[in-house]
Parts: structure tokens; C-alpha cells; sequence
């Protein structure tokens, strides 16, 4: 078993991600275990922030890290909230507030240019000097509803309706939303990454 | 069909993404067709390079954007030729030259710790502005022979032997190539988040 940081004050995230990864031979290690404080987030991109933080987190550690950063974007909004997504209302915004201002820049606006996507980038770093990081994406498409609906997720859950369906994410069960949303999917690429990367078992022990 | 500037000065890879692109909507543009500079890779993995040149490419020529970075890491090497795979030899090396200093270097190193894997980066930029460029990586696994075999392909093809067949990769032939390579692979992760992405056609004109 290889040891792992995740670069995540989440402990939601540690729980949901410790028994996937265990199954691929990662040990899982929490940044706040390790007394590790989080970096400030100065990329313009998902995938720059993403490398940051599995960087911050490798160096601190010692360790290989994975590190993810995700967000909705509105195209009709030019990808706002995008990077900010957690911050949208203000630095110290909570999701409440981010979830009103959206519907409020919203106001008056109908039919596709509602359309929205989640994305998540995550970043797994075998070491400071690796110079191929496994980089992973998802994407989750779906509308911005008038008003907030369902108690469960966390961010824009309440105000997301992933295309096809008849809930918002809030109204999905844990199970579903780990099934389809952008962090499932890039979780599943991140696996499929590490298996194409991994060198096979050598054949005895002496090869 | 959405103009995209394809940010290589390689007339090759033009000919070869060209088809593959139109089919999902794209028209590519060669970067030299446009009298296109290419920027200096200053990044530490591949997919700041690719993010880089995928910028300058956008910022140039007011396009969507794609770019890739690839080379070939051994992990006895600490990921060695790496970043520097064009230029492992020196800056004006070519691949002759190369593939000599990757076999001295390896001279009397046997079994596993030949194994090396390829890796390719391709970055999808819509625009400057685009907080989530779309980021797709393949691998490809294989051993470092003992001496250059082969005719076909380019790079350290004459002494990469893929995992799990009797040829080195400059034996395949091109569809063969096409098929299993890590830009195969991550030209095929990159048209997958392509279509998770997009929005989906509206129903009807006024929808």
C-alpha cells in the first residue's frame, strides 16, 4: 500500500475517496491529519488550481499527493461562477448566498442560456519532480432551475438539474450523485489513468 | 464547423488530427498557416506545456486552441528523457542522437527497470478567458530494447517495445499505431470530454 495525501480540509471528501482509492492500493492520509493548511488558490484555470494544491500538499508531506478543484460554469454567464464558485457572493460567502446572487444575475433569463455544467479537475502528483502528473476531468451537464429545490449535496445542488433527469442534484441520493456527477467522472478517468500508467507485476523476483 | 488553431508546427500532426476533428465539428488550422511562432516550453510537466502553448496559440491567432506535449519517462531514470525528450542529446539533437544517449545511459540496466512508458498531453483551449480548459493524457507502456529497431515512426520508436507485442513501435504500422498509442489513446479521452461538455442541440428554434 502506497501512502497518499489528499489535498483537502473536506473530511467528506477524505471519507468518500478513502475507500475507492484503498481498493487501487492508496492508503489515504487527510491534509488535516498531517497539520497541513490549505494554499490560497491564485491559477486561472481548474487545472492550474488543482496543481497547486497537489504540489503545496507534496511538499509538505513528503508524500504523493491528489489534490481536485471543481466548479459551475454558465457559458451564457462567460463561465461564471467558474473558479469562483465557493465565493461568488464574497469572500465570505456561503452557499445560500452564492446560490441567490446566481439566481438573481440570472433573473429574466430563460431556455438554454440556463444550460450549466460542473466540472472537476483532479491533479494525482507521484512527487514534486514527476513530470507527468495524472491530470482528470469530468463534466456534469444540466440547467439552472428559478428557485432552490432539494436538502441534499452542497454548493449549486439546489439550483442544478442534470440534463435527462426530473430532480435537481439535491433531490439525488448519495448513490446517484456518485454515479453521475463531475467528480465521479473524473474519479473513474483518474483510475483508468492510473492503471494505463502502472507498470505490470514483475513475472518473479528475480525479472 | 468552429475554427480551431491546432498549435503544432508539425505538418504532420495537422494532416493526421484534420480528419479525426471535422468529424466532431472542428475545421483545423496549422499554426505555420497562420505565421505562428512557436513559444518556448518553460513549464516543469507536460501539461503546463501544453497549457502554455495552447495559450499562445489562442492569444495569437483569436481561436479556440489545442495543443500537446508528449515524451518518454523512465521511471529508472526518475521519468528521464521526460520533458526534455526532443532534446535529450542536446538542443540541436535529433533523434539518432537521442536514441543513443538513452541507450548508453541504460547500458547494463536489465529486466524491469527498462520499463518506460510514453506519455502524451493534449490541452483544449475555447478561449483565453476559458477557466476549464479541457485536459486529456494517455500512456503507453512498454520496455527500452537493447538496440534500435525499425523503421517506422519517430522519437525513441526504434527502441520502445509496447507491452504485450513483439514489435518495437516503429515496426507498427500507422493504424496499428493509430490505435495504441498514448496520443491515440489521449485524442479519444479529449473527443470523450468534448461531448461531455456540449450542450446538447436545442430542440427547436425557440427553445
Amino acid at each position: 500500500m502506497t501512502p497518499l495525501l489528499l489535498a483537502t480540509g473536506n473530511p467528506g471528501k477524505v471519507r468518500e475517496l478513502r475507500p475507492v482509492l484503498a481498493a487501487h492500493g492508496f492508503v489515504v492520509v487527510g491534509q488535516k491529519e498531517r497539520g497541513i493548511a490549505s494554499i490560497e488558490e491564485t491559477g486561472t484555470t481548474f487545472v492550474e488550481n488543482a496543481l497547486l494544491k497537489a504540489r503545496h500538499a507534496a511538499r509538505q508531506s513528503g508524500m504523493a499527493a491528489l489534490a481536485e478543484d471543481s466548479g459551475l460554469c454558465v457559458p451564457f454567464l462567460q463561465g461564471s461562477p467558474g473558479l469562483y464558485s465557493a465565493r461568488y457572493a464574497g469572500p465570505e460567502s456561503d452557499d445560500t448566498a452564492n446560490n441567490a446572487k446566481l439566481l438573481a444575475t440570472l433573473a429574466g433569463v430563460r431556455g438554454c442560456a440556463r444550460a450549466a455544467h460542473y466540472v472537476c479537475c483532479m491533479v494525482f502528483l507521484d512527487s514534486l519532480a514527476d513530470p507527468a502528473p495524472l491530470v482528470a476531468q469530468g463534466f456534469w451537464r444540466g440547467r439552472i432551475g428559478v428557485r432552490p429545490v432539494g436538502r441534499g449535496g452542497f454548493g449549486y445542488d439546489p439550483l442544478f438539474w442534470p440534463e435527462g433527469g426530473k430532480r435537481s442534484a439535491a433531490q439525488l441520493n448519495p448513490a446517484e450523485k456518485n454515479r453521475d456527477s463531475h467528480r465521479a467522472r473524473a474519479l473513474r478517468r483518474l483510475l483508468e489513468l492510473l492503471a494505463e500508467r502502472q507498470e505490470p507485476q514483475p513475472l518473479s523476483l528475480r525479472d
